[in-house]
């Protein structure tokens, strides 16, 4: 008996087919539609632009049909964002566009503005059954954090929300980290049940790995804007050098990348390259046996060069009072048009014209 | 400590106040909108006409805004009908047409083709718990149903699709059966919570309980299509005849109206007196000693003189192939003006403008 070969495993599979599909997209992009997004939930971060924007400007550059959704049904459960929405789709936005989403060639749209896709819920809650909801990773998580308190119908049915979200617009990518991979297989599950019900209308998108690092917080623990460790891509330099000048490190005075054995000032290392296009080793090799002191302050300088031409064009942009309404209404009638053919291929497909 | 007084127990608590809402239809129809609807499962039958038909045509009669669902998409997890779901829902508006609703008056519209009330689900979904929807008695019944098979999302959130129905276009008024009291209790508590949460936009519709009789199937069992035991409106003569003479009954040669110690022959009886629109006991007595046979006979005649109008009208819009079409666009259009409007009402209440 053989060891099982590398193609059995879901990860190592997802990672060979990834790798397939960035040689196909360098060679026909014009074949490939993304459908990314973003909860609407605070200013985006250094983790959120190594880990996905910068992946989408990429994609898009690279001449691949983008959507990004802004996912404002996802935060209503959520009181202090609900109270004030609208700024946080605004900020979302700007944050958006000034790390170099170009509405010309990128579809941004909200979630809410979109009825057509929001019906293929009813569709596609049929074709899913109530444990297997409840076995997705996020609705688990969910129910670990939220303990004894009772999960609301819409934190269960999200998986499904999800599906609408992805197959409305027929995107054949979606974007995903390793621990999104079960949720996109859901995904891929109701496109298929609903091929073999009714028809084919819906494809199977493909997962994309990203190399997103594992960048941690100025804290040494997960990167989140709620935890206070993250660097906004709009703080100011002040604010900047502020966060990184709080830092956790440790006392050796030589400045290595070691993640295993020196996970904060690795990280640390890690983002500063990151900043500068270089590699880690690299990064920490100039500043030696400078310190902590002297790694912070490297860091801080790259942060804030990397993050200069942005923060300007954010503030160009910002001083268009009506840009982001203007990006959101061409964005929400292409998700529209998009949304309502595919709900009439749906009709046509259940018998639904009368 | 007294005994609870009637107004203590939610169904005389129903009682009381549909009393009360008669009377004010009575002066100010004009006040009232009523949301009632039926999934296209296949003819309706007498016990469909005499439990909720007429009483929409006499409410329409009245100068009530109606409004008739034809809830499609509850019926996909039913193969057979998906498979002819446009013959079932031509065949449901006929029906309903020839039985008096008034597409001038009435409105009536397919739950697939109003994307904006479909939208309601994701902030309703957000307002109850997963514990609530479970305990919902049509939940409850499926789940027993079905045994060990998995209940469908759509199944589960069904609750939350009614609460939708009835809220997005501000009935005032929904008519409904005993069992049904606790299903108006959720979309009671979701408009009220929306309200809390959000502000006004939703009002808390009244049930109208109707004085349904109980009507059994030709077989003493319960009366469905599935078990054959209906008199379909659309049923010809014959049909309605050989029916009628399969009829279970019992060997007492006089016919009498005793619904506990006779239940089979006073189902019949109560369902010629309502043809006739005549009390059962008088109905009974006509027939006196003539037995099993005379019943029938007589029943027969009832039921064809009462449906001979409405089958022939059934005929006449039945060979225009064109109206039930042009009905439902028109029922459509109203709908989806309603809907947008409410949706539009919801964006702004919950901050969804950007």
């Amino acid at each position: 008996m053989n060891a099982p070969t590398i193609e059995h495993d879901p990860f190592s599979r997802a990672v060979a087919r990834s790798a397939e599909l960035e040689v196909q997209i360098a060679a026909t992009p014009e074949r490939f539609r993304v459908l990314t997004g973003d909860r609407p939930t605070g200013p985006l971060h250094l983790g959120h632009y190594f880990g996905t924007l910068a992946n989408r400007v990429r994609l898009q550059q690279a001449g691949v049909d983008v959507l990004v959704l802004v996912a404002d049904y996802q935060v209503i459960t959520d009181r202090d964002v609900a109270e004030d929405l609208q700024r946080a789709v605004t900020g979302l936005v700007l944050d958006q566009l000034a790390a170099g989403l170009d509405p010309e060639r990128t579809t941004i749209f909200c979630h809410s503005a979109v009825p057509a896709l929001n019906q293929l819920l009813l569709p596609f809650l049929s074709l899913v059954s109530v444990p297997e909801l409840q076995r997705n990773p996020t609705v688990k998580a969910e129910t670990e954090a939220t303990g004894d308190r009772a999960m609301s119908g819409l934190m269960l049915t999200y998986p499904v929300h999800q599906a609408a979200d992805i197959l409305f617009c027929g995107a054949n990518l979606v974007p995903v980290g390793r621990d999104q991979l079960p949720h996109l297989e859901l995904t891929r599950t109701i496109a298929r049940r609903f091929t073999q019900r009714y028809g084919p209308v819906f494809g199977e998108p493909d997962a994309l790995l990203g190399d997103a690092p594992l960048l941690l917080g100025t804290d040494g623990t997960k990167m989140a804007k709620s935890r206070g460790n993250a660097i906004a891509l709009r703080a100011d330099e002040d604010t900047t050098a502020r966060l990184v000048r709080r830092a956790v490190t440790d006392t050796e005075r030589t400045i290595t990348y070691e993640p295993g054995r020196r996970p904060e000032v690795a990280s640390l290392v890690l983002l500063g390259a990151l900043c500068r296009g270089q590699s880690p080793e690299a990064f920490a090799d100039e500043i030696g046996a400078g310190g902590a002191a002297a790694l912070k302050a490297a860091l801080t300088e790259a942060v804030n060069e990397r993050l200069r031409p942005m923060r300007a064009r954010r503030a160009e942009l910002a001083a268009d009072p009506g840009l982001v309404r203007d990006v959101l209404r061409r964005g929400d009638e292409r998700a529209n048009g998009l949304a309502e053919a595919t709900l009439g291929r749906v009709r046509d497909a259940m018998g639904m014209r009368y």
